[in-house]
């Protein structure tokens, strides 16, 4: 595979007709999926990168370039690996930009994770470091269609909480209906013969339980008022709500659309590492924790006229600094927009102007798993247009005794309005929205721990978030490395917010640099010869 | 608790507006959820239950009534428990009604759930007895966007593998489309606003990604020909599959509807055991383990004066009997149909004319987890309208080397062809048509092991499946003893198939000896006084 890219091999591949790529497999052509192939040829003995952050990007684009000879410098202002990939356990501290602390108070075994949750199982990258690593997966359960959705506002249907099933199935009765309708008496100019009419009619009646006039007229698939059991309980069917009642409140609108069930990467079948998604940093970090000087804060990017010259107050406080030959750096713009340096103007400009999205989660520790023993919910999302926006249930360590689960999940101006609350308002706050959802709150809550993305020190932001303006303007410019220093990170990606960025970006400027290093020294032999 | 019934009470509670079951748990008026609670009053020492059959259904009334005081005694025909709960592993042994005998070649650790093999999250007393008893669960991940379907037929898009969410999000994309259009044109009747219409359009426009003029001209929610990376690697989508070329394919036929990732059973979430699912029937064993009698084979079971004579061949093969107060049989009806009974003719006739299911199934071992690999598949199911109707990829061990997948799951016609096959065949035809799906098959094959439920002795069949006529004729008679003989097992519910029937006739049984019980004791009282 050596000379051609996996994304060269595949969309090559893709050019061949039919399934030749599974044919080739199974004929033994392919070792394996190409996806994992990640083989340079050639060494970098003697050359020394540094490498700014001992997030995933940093982390990884040390590991490929040591599996290469190369010698790698990980500096890390945090005490601890993984960036924004954090997994908040007892005993957990952090200050946020206004000072505010805390230390967080959670059960030995409980945790949540406060950054990355869930990787898309096609993030073939994410997948191969933890094969790679031996970093076991379980199943996060993203969609559960037993997760409630309540609209603060008015309406039949406001003000309560309703299982997302019965509105998913709801909606698909009355669409298929209206739609069956139309078709049934040529409302629309199909091009389509009597039998493919049926056919559709056939499927729709299918997707939406329709009744044989082709009415929705309710479902078992909503749930049941009483349950099927043994003897003579043959079950109690609710009503379906009226589609009216499902318009006026709003549970069709913006708040509740269902994209975050569709969108490719959110799709089922997501995964999460057994044990919090920092087992993937602490599976990196056995790799190259040897490599990171922990708190150790960059104050000073200097390009040198054979390399890079980094500046950084190490744990102690003393200002210290280190020399390479190449510099990779991860660290997140609005951090780096603080940090000294020669960057070009252009760089500079890139660098001071993509814009990060805010986003703010919350911890919650409870008593009991209420949210499985009363209400059956084992994993997945309940929705609001409160300021929560979201509640997400663990998808581990079913029923256990105790649990957290995240009691907000928010972004923008929810983000930014929860997150400018004191740490106790924000409880409070999470509290008072999340127990209109689940009463049981008030009685088993425990303990929070809450942060504000933008407002964490070392991360000033959840992740890149480009518009198509900054994505024409901004963005090539960080694709080229600014003399010795190359950038990587999910906003060099466009796969933002993503793990899979990170690893990404990460393999592009190790592949970077190892080109400039190999053409270095075909041209060092060629000076020879 | 005690004087009112779990359905009871919840068919009570729901008569109270909103919400106030949630609301009396926060209040602390309920002290978990009353869907556990078994609470029956007084004590049945002194008398001996003898149940006939040591499944979930044997083992669990055991269990209630060993609780409650009762002596029982379970007689089992095979060696294991569980009975259609049964995890084949290395060494499994089998016979087939018609003699062909397996035995099960799989590596350590390696296995398939032969019958149940997934949960819904809302059969209380599945998730309860797995709560109670210790038995961790974890996701099954049964709706995964990533499997194929594959239609063996005519054409453009047959004879071919085709992405679930390929097809799902075209889907989506073309009907909202179309009804966008209808309700747009006012082609529909619509009891609707101004407003309502256009609240309806813009989600009918979220739900298929519709663009601006409100047509469906392809989504990344169907997945990229290349996907989007680092640098400037934008990513690339594949145009939609052409609607009259998805109708003209049969892939939205019968044999693809939807409704198994709809209906309420199969919804998100499922659950599974951790380690396969007889870690419940293990579990239970733990508790009445001591009362099982192994390969005791009922030969006669016959109704005495003052209870029930059970005859039976003992593992030697020598004919002993036990007596009862009462006896439980939980014996599959087709089974129970050649076991001479002084039955009532009522009851004999409704054990010979209950219908079940013919159901087959296939593990099928292969040398690394190409579907993982190679495909990005983790869990779920892919479906094809041939005999293997359906592949089953395992929801646990993700990442690891070696693994089963359960090559065919079918019903019906398709399980008795091929279940009529011999187990070689059986494997020849499993490996032929799941390669059109997988080629991988062909070079990573190791060992299968297969079964047709319908030819398993001591079941005969996978589950009950009653008509309408046959409820109405034969259940209600079941549902009443025959003297001391109470019947209990999935088909003495509205839970055929499922685990929960089997638990929730366990607790009908229970109950139903008890109060008789309780009712003698209560007049030999007051015959006293």
């Amino acid at each position: 595979m050596a000379g051609i890219s996996r994304r060269d091999f595949l969309s090559k591949a893709s050019l061949i007709a039919g399934s030749s790529y599974p044919a080739m497999i199974a004929l033994g052509l392919l070792k394996s999926a190409p996806a994992e192939a990640f083989n340079l040829e050639g060494k970098g003995t003697g050359k020394h990168v540094v490498i700014l952050g001992a997030g995933l990007a940093g982390m990884a684009a040390a590991y490929e370039l040591k599996k290469l000879g190369y010698k790698c410098t990980i500096l890390e202002a945090r005490d601890r690996s993984g960036g924004r990939v954090w997994t908040v356990r007892n005993n957990t501290r952090e200050t946020e930009l206004d000072g505010s602390e805390q230390v967080a108070k959670l059960d030995e075994g409980l945790y949540f994770n406060a950054g990355a949750a869930r990787i898309p199982h096609h993030h073939e990258l994410s997948m191969h470091y933890c094969r790679e690593l031996g970093v076991p997966l379980e199943t996060y359960n993203n969609i559960n269609e037993a997760g409630f959705i309540y609209n603060d506002g008015q309406g039949a249907l406001a003000n309560k909480r309703v299982r997302i099933r019965e509105i998913h199935n709801d909606m698909r009765g009355y669409t298929n209906e209206l739609l069956a309708k139309a078709v049934d008496q040529n409302a629309l100019d199909l091009p389509m013969t009597t039998e493919d009419k049926e056919t559709l009619i056939e499927y729709l009646r299918a997707e939406g339980e329709l009744n044989p006039d082709k009415l929705y007229k309710g479902t078992s698939r909503r749930g049941y008022v009483v349950p099927p059991g043994a003897g003579d309980i043959a079950g109690k069917l609710a009503d379906p709500f009226e589609l009216m009642d499902i318009i006026k409140s709003g549970l069709i609108g913006p708040s509740f659309y269902n994209i975050g069930d569709y969108i490719f990467e959110q799709q089922m079948t997501m995964l999460q590492p057994v044990g919090g998604m920092d087992q993937i940093s602490k599976a990196f970090e056995r790799q190259v924790g040897k490599d990171i000087q922990f708190k150790s804060e960059v104050r000073e990017i200097r390009k040198t006229t054979d390399g890079v010259r980094i500046v950084y107050a190490d744990k102690g406080g003393n200002t210290k600094e280190v020399q390479g030959d190449y510099c990779i750096c991860t660290i997140p713009l609005p951090v780096l927009s603080n940090i000294t340096t020669d960057f070009s103007s252009a760089v500079q400009r890139a660098v001071d102007n993509v814009s990060y999205h805010q986003a703010g989660k919350i911890g919650l520790q409870f008593k009991r798993r209420f949210w499985e023993e009363d209400d059956h919910i084992y994993g997945g999302i309940s929705r609001t247009n409160m300021d929560i926006h979201q509640i997400f249930y663990p998808s581990n360590d079913f029923l256990s005794k105790k649990g957290t689960l995240v009691g907000y999940y928010n972004f923008g101006d929810k983000a930014e309005k929860v997150g400018n609350l004191s740490l106790a308002d924000r409880e409070k706050l999470a509290l008072k929205q999340g127990s209109k959802i689940h009463p049981q709150y008030i009685k088993e809550f425990e303990s929070s721990f809450s942060l504000a993305w933008h407002k964490i020190r070392y991360s000033q932001g959840a992740f890149a978030t480009y518009t198509t303006e900054s994505r024409e303007r901004y963005y090539p410019v960080l694709l080229q490395p600014d003399g010795p220093v190359h950038f990587a990170g999910e906003h060099t990606t466009y796969l933002t917010a993503w793990m899979a960025g990170a690893f990404e970006s990460a393999r592009r400027s190790v592949k970077n640099i190892h080109d400039r290093v190999m053409a270095t020294q075909q041209a060092q032999v060629e000076l020879k010869n």
